[in-house]
């Protein structure tokens, strides 16, 4: 029987790979996966280059994925791990579609909705909340990120 | 040659228009049109219900239609109408696609974040900031949600 925070650490390097995936393909590295269940419901990594696409964010589209598989807008009773701590819209995204916990990687002190610049998931004026553990495997997150952003200085 | 005011009443009323095909079919009644050039690139009602998603906001599905037939994840120099003050991941879209200027008519005071219960438009702290104008044509939208709240509650 696993503990909770060795399934959190198991789920959250399946959304690292998935980062890695988003890296190759000329993405800022953000991967997340959406867990019901203990089975992984949705895989999501970032699009918004690919697709040109400004919503297309790794938890939007993990969360546009297990919409459609449950056909239903509400996605109770899930687990959403994403790599970097959702910004603005991802965080209103998961409020909508009323998921209960959000693990994330790296805090991201820029646009951060979850700590950082502001904390949507406690919000106790918002008809649902979620909870939200911060910093599971940050390192390898950033890591991804600084590589990133310090090859494409280079090109 | 119309002023600003009378421009954001005539696009405002398109909006109204289409808030109202959202009543028909059973959605709450939030319409958008997103202007670029004295014309409307796309036009968005709520859609949540119908296609069971939790993102298909009026504002959202007017942003996907304009990204994509501007193949483009920036939309730049344009106004979004909508018939309701956007939630947190409307606002954090609108942020995202760097859409300039937002007009909308009813305030939400239990969900809205251009205003009342956050300003996302105007937060220092954020790389893109977005002009707000609100409580236009204000009575129609909130009669219209009225009306609906309350055939529902009758049914």
């Amino acid at each position: 029987m696993k503990t909770q925070l060795e399934k959190d650490l198991f789920y959250m390097s399946k959304a690292i790979e998935l980062a890695k995936r988003a890296a190759l393909i000329g993405e800022v590295p953000v991967g997340a996966v959406l867990v019901v269940n203990d089975k992984i419901l949705a895989r999501g990594w970032n699009l918004r280059e690919s697709k040109q696409n400004p919503i297309m964010h790794a938890e939007i589209v993990a969360i546009l994925k297990a919409s459609k598989k449950l056909a239903s807008w509400r996605i109770p009773s899930s687990t959403l791990y994403v790599t970097l701590e959702p910004c603005l819209m991802c965080a209103g995204a998961i409020y909508q579609a009323r998921i209960n916990r959000v693990v994330f990687g790296a805090l991201d002190s820029k646009a951060g909705a979850c700590g950082s610049l502001y904390s949507i998931h406690n919000d106790s004026r918002l008809n649902h909340r979620f909870e939200v553990l911060g910093k599971i495997m940050a390192h390898e997150s950033t890591s991804l990120m600084k590589s990133f952003f310090k090859s494409r200085r280079s090109k």
